[in-house]
């Protein structure tokens, strides 16, 4: 099994000797930071049993990318453990490394080493990746400082309406903006090649992935940087099927503010910059959004378009 | 719950920002090669979910410090991704905590990062471990060539004789050697320092821990190095607690050879240099023993003080 599925996804590692071994060697130059990070996904929690295989794996490996990302990180590769049940057959698996294989390829990264083991329970599944950013480039949560604008990358909302889809809302929708949800909550886009870009241009003062709802994630933001934020709720960047939804529901607008899925990126940058960040963005093909501003003090507020608060309850987002 | 149980087990890396960030920044020299290596447990089937919490934590972290000491590397820090479950209450992560503070404190590693989520099945568990060795350092499964001698450490068989004594064998075994194969069998001892000596002086041809039996790791050793061996079972190291049983239960011998949970060293040594290892190891304290020698040809043969062969059947190990 791992000759033949998980081996050719290490080819590209010389030191990951094709998995014939206990462990990965890597060398690094001392040049470059080392950025970890690691994402577990569990069955009928973070992702659907019944979702393709091929994009379960996309989803477990993209969850990483994204909070590389979000640190301005370029990813090198990433180490999994799959705790897989009898549910799991040989299709399933070359269909997940499938998956793995064309991800791969897109963001440019190897598998390195990993685990596999049964479990009587649901698929329980685990992303180590690595990354590197220039010495002292990445970006953490800290690092805001009031007057910094807040951009943030896509459309935001997209995959918690994607999962609803999938559970039955939304009976009216026109298909091909049902599809896009879904693929959206299915196979999330990490803003890879922009992260990194972002952070070898060394324009963003503080930055994350959102993973766990906008508002949430800034507020870590804030914390962090020991500020406050003002979001405009009417600069949310929202896709054209968001905007069909909202159009019949508004009242699920702070919904779409605070649940998860997300996994665009979230950051800071002072305004004299918002222009260079903008010019990056476009190399990249990524749409950028300034949503608000931070400033002294400290939460997170949301605001209407004439400067109305707007009521959201900031609570902490719970997978289905 | 991170910030009281998790952060202070991160205190030694700056880097993991008090896992108050999304990933961690570590900066390397470019004088070592990193080793990674990633292990999972699933409960009750790597472990017993009756095991003491501390003990479920530490061995999660000695298998994977097992692994990196197998390749010659000194541990670093480790990444950690845990899913739980409702029959986890504070108390028990208050007590799997403790138990990894107290293992990094002896073996020099810190928490760098990880993910903690919910499951509705068993204990899901992983840990990605990071160590370094010097640039070309590091031991391989390849590399071992005919006449050299095969060296192990500790004692071979306790970890699965343990395992049996908690499913109710040996009922008539002295106390104390009971408590001593059930501690081998909950609580591996990595051999960390005997390891990365190793791994620096660079004696050993090949090298990996054993945990999926003696005989079935040696035909990892041989297969990757394109040799065989012969194990001289007189030679091998055991425990008083399984002298005691082995001399109940002589037939029990193959299965000591063969069965996982020793997480002990198995290397390859030339003979030349057999002597400066035994140095090494009384440095550490650590035992090792010369069970025989690798062979021209293919495949693992063990044979009696005699020389004649034993028949011992090197199937696959299975967890229960």
């Amino acid at each position: 099994l791992i000759a033949r599925y998980f081996a050719p996804l290490a080819a590209g590692a010389p030191g990951a000797m094709a998995l014939t071994d206990d462990a990965c060697v890597l060398t690094f130059d001392g040049r470059e930071d080392l950025v970890l990070t690691a994402d577990a996904l569990v069955g009928d929690v973070h992702f659907l049993s019944s979702d393709p295989p091929d994009r379960i794996g996309r989803k477990l490996l993209r969850v990483n990318l994204s909070d590389l990302a979000g640190k301005g990180a370029r990813p090198v590769g990433y180490l999994m453990t799959l705790a897989l049940n009898e549910s799991v057959d040989e299709p399933w698996i070359a269909a997940f490394c499938d998956g793995l294989a064309s991800d791969q390829a897109q963001f440019g990264v190897t598998l390195l080493g990993g685990d596999t083991v049964l479990t009587p329970g649901p698929l329980s599944l685990s992303v180590t990746a690595l990354g590197v950013a220039e010495k002292g480039a990445a970006l953490r949560r800290k690092g805001a400082a009031p007057g910094d604008r807040i951009l943030a990358t896509g459309s935001i909302g997209d995959g918690h309406l994607g999962l609803c889809a999938l559970r039955g809302d939304f009976p009216d929708l026109a298909a091909g903006h049902r599809r896009h949800l879904v693929d959206r909550y299915q196979l999330p886009e990490p803003r890879v090649a922009f992260g990194a870009a972002l952070g070898r241009a060394r324009l963003g003062q503080a930055g994350m992935d959102i993973s766990d709802g906008l508002l949430g994630d800034l507020a870590h933001i804030c914390a962090a940087s020991s500020c406050g934020a003002v979001v405009e709720a009417h600069r949310l960047p929202v896709s054209p099927a968001a905007s069909e939804i909202l159009a019949l529901e508004p009242d699920r607008l702070p919904e779409l503010m605070t649940c998860g899925d997300d996994y665009e990126l979230l950051f800071a940058v002072s305004p004299a910059k918002v222009t260079r960040v903008q010019a990056l963005a476009s190399e990249s093909g990524t749409q950028i959004s300034d949503i608000g501003h931070f400033v002294a003090g400290r939460g997170v507020s949301v605001i209407d378009r004439v400067g109305a608060p707007i009521d959201v309850a900031i609570g902490g987002f719970t997978h289905f």
